[in-house]
C-alpha cells in the first residue's frame, strides 16, 4: 500500500519544529555516513532534462525526488521512498511544499546552530516560497520579535509580511529596500531569483547570520564576494555538493573553500560554529542530496503516530 | 490531481490489444523522431543503484520509469506521468505490472509484424511474469490454437500452462523439456534468467518466429549464436539500446550488428520484415526507454474514456 501526500497533506502534517528536528537528523546522519547521498543523475529530454537526486539511509530506507528543467509552470516535483527491507514504494509526495520545507527546515538547523541564542531581529529578501520557509524554519528555533522584508513587487511583499503577522504571530513589515530590510538585524534570509547581488555585506551588523537560499555560484550570485570576506564562519549543508556544482558555488573556490566548513561537522562538535557574539555567520545553503526521502520518512512516521 | 494506479488497476485496465495498439504507436513515434528516449541515468546508492528510463513525447508528456537494482523481494518500481503543457504529475503507476505488460505489448507487435500470418502454436521457455505477458500479447495478434510451455520447476509450469487454458481460452500443456517446448512450433517465446542457452536452433522449424525477453548479451545470453546465424531476420526494438548495453547485446556486434533491424522501421515500411513463409524471425527485445510512460499515458486515455 502506498501513500500519496499532496501539498496540502504535506503542509497539514510537517510543522517547522518537525522539520528542523529532523533535517538535523539527516545532517548528522550524512555526517555519521549513514545517508549516501551521491552526485544527482539525469536523463536529457529535448529541451529539459529529468533530474533525480538519490538518498539512502542504511538500513532503513533509500528513494529518490525527481524534478525536471523544462520550467513548466506546474513543474511536478515528486519525493519517492521505498522500504530497505523489502524494496517496497512506502509513499510519493507530489508537488513543491516538501522540497521547499525540506530547505526551510535545513535553514532553521543552520540558524539553530550558528545565530546567537538572543538573535531576535530577520530581515529577508525575497517573498517566494523559498524565503518563507526559511522564515517559518527561523521561528521556529529563535523567538522572533521583528520581521522586516523586501522584494521587487510591494504587493508581494506586504502579502508576505501580512502572512508572518498571521501565521507566525510575529510583528512584520514590508521596507523598501534591500538594505532597509537587512541593516541591523540578527538574521538575514536572502532567496532570491536574483543573479546578481542583493546585498551589500557593509550593511550587516556585526553578530550577524544569513542563510542564503538563491543563486551563489562564480557565474551568477544574490551576493558578492564581499559577504564571504565579511564572514567569520562560512558554513554549508554539502561541501561536496557546493564543489560539484558547475561553475562551482563561489564559497567553494579559493579563498574560501579552505574555510567552507560541514553543517553536519558543526552539529557533530567537530569542528566550531560561532565562537563570539561579533561574528559574522553565513550559511550557503546547497539542499543537501537525500534529505527530501529523509523528510517523507518523517513525514509518514508522523502520520502514523497521529493516527 | 495526481491519479495513482496500484498492479491491480493497471490488470483491470490495459488488456493485450490496447497494449499492443499503444506500443505500436510508441514505436512508431519513436522511428519518426517524436518520442525521445536517452540513455538510462542511475545513482549508485551503496549495495544498489537507483536507475531512472526518461522518455518524451514532443508536445504530449515526458516522464521516467524508476526502478533499483538492490534485488529486493517488493523492488517496487514506479513510473511517472507529466503534461507537457503544464508539467503537472498527471498519474503514478507503482509495481510491476505496467512494465510487464509494455515488455509484452512490444513482443506482440514483433509477433504481429513478423511471424507468419498463419502462426497458430506457440512454445514457451519459462513460466514467470514476462513469460506470461508475451504469451497474453502474441494471443491478442495470432489465434493461438495449441501452446507448450517449459520451465525447470514442474509446479510452476503446469500453473502456467492451466493460466493459459483459464485466461486465454487456449490448449496449453506442460512438457519436460525446452527441445519439447518449441521444436516445430510457429511461435517460440524465450523468457528466462538463464545465462546459458535454454534453445537448440537446431529443433526450431522452418518459418519459426521467435521473441527473445531473457539475458541476450556476450557474457550471458538465454540462446547462443546459433539462433542468429539461423535467422533470417534480425529486429529489435531499439538498436541504440541494444549496442549501448555493457557488454552489447550479441546482436549488435559483428557480424549480426549490421543485420540488426529497427522494429519501428520495419512498421513504418522503411525496411522490410519477414518476406517468405520459410524464413526464421527473431525478436531481440530490449525494452525501448520511454514506451513504460507511453503506456501509462494510454491507461490514462483509457481509463478516462471508460469513465
Amino acid at each position: 500500500m502506498t501513500l500519496l501526500f499532496s501539498d496540502e497533506d504535506v503542509a497539514a502534517t510537517l510543522d517547522a519544529t518537525v522539520t528542523v528536528v529532523a533535517m538535523r537528523d539527516a545532517l548528522l546522519a550524512a555526517y555519521a555516513g549513514r545517508l549516501v547521498a551521491p552526485p544527482r543523475a539525469s536523463a536529457p529530454l529535448g529541451g529539459g532534462r529529468m533530474v533525480l537526486t538519490a538518498g539512502h539511509l542504511t538500513g532503513e530506507w533509500y528513494g529518490f525526488r525527481s524534478y525536471d528543467t523544462f520550467g513548466h509552470p506546474e513543474s511536478g516535483q515528486l519525493v519517492v521512498l521505498h522500504d530497505a527491507r523489502t524494496g517496497a514504494v512506502r509513499a510519493i509526495a507530489v508537488g513543491e511544499e516538501l522540497g521547499s520545507r525540506r530547505t526551510g527546515g535545513l535553514g532553521g538547523v543552520a540558524v539553530d546552530a550558528l545565530a546567537r541564542p538572543d538573535a531576535a531581529t530577520l530581515g529577508v529578501v525575497g517573498s517566494g516560497r523559498q524565503a518563507w520557509t526559511q522564515v517559518w524554519a527561523a521561528a521556529a528555533v529563535r523567538p522572533l520579535r521583528k520581521v522586516t522584508v523586501h522584494s521587487r513587487s510591494a504587493a508581494r511583499r506586504e502579502a508576505f509580511a501580512a502572512r508572518v503577522r498571521a501565521e507566525l504571530g510575529v510583528p512584520a513589515r514590508a521596507v523598501g529596500s534591500a538594505r532597509e530590510a537587512v541593516a541591523g538585524r540578527d538574521l538575514v534570509v536572502l532567496a532570491t531569483t536574483s543573479s546578481t547581488p542583493v546585498l551589500d555585506a557593509a550593511d550587516l551588523a556585526p553578530g550577524t547570520h544569513v542563510n542564503t537560499v538563491g543563486f551563489k555560484q562564480a557565474n551568477r550570485h544574490e551576493f558578492g564576494a564581499d559577504l564571504l570576506d565579511a564572514a567569520d564562519v562560512l558554513v554549508t549543508d554539502s561541501p561536496a555538493q557546493a564543489a560539484a556544482y558547475a561553475p562551482p558555488m563561489l564559497a567553494a573556490v579559493e579563498p574560501y573553500a579552505g574555510r567552507l566548513r560541514d553543517l553536519g561537522a558543526v552539529l557533530a562538535g567537530a569542528v566550531p560554529g560561532r565562537t563570539g557574539a561579533d561574528e559574522i555567520s553565513v550559511f550557503c545553503s546547497t539542499g543537501l542530496a537525500g534529505t527530501e526521502v529523509f523528510l517523507l520518512d518523517r513525514l509518514v512516521r508522523v502520520g502514523a503516530a497521529a493516527v
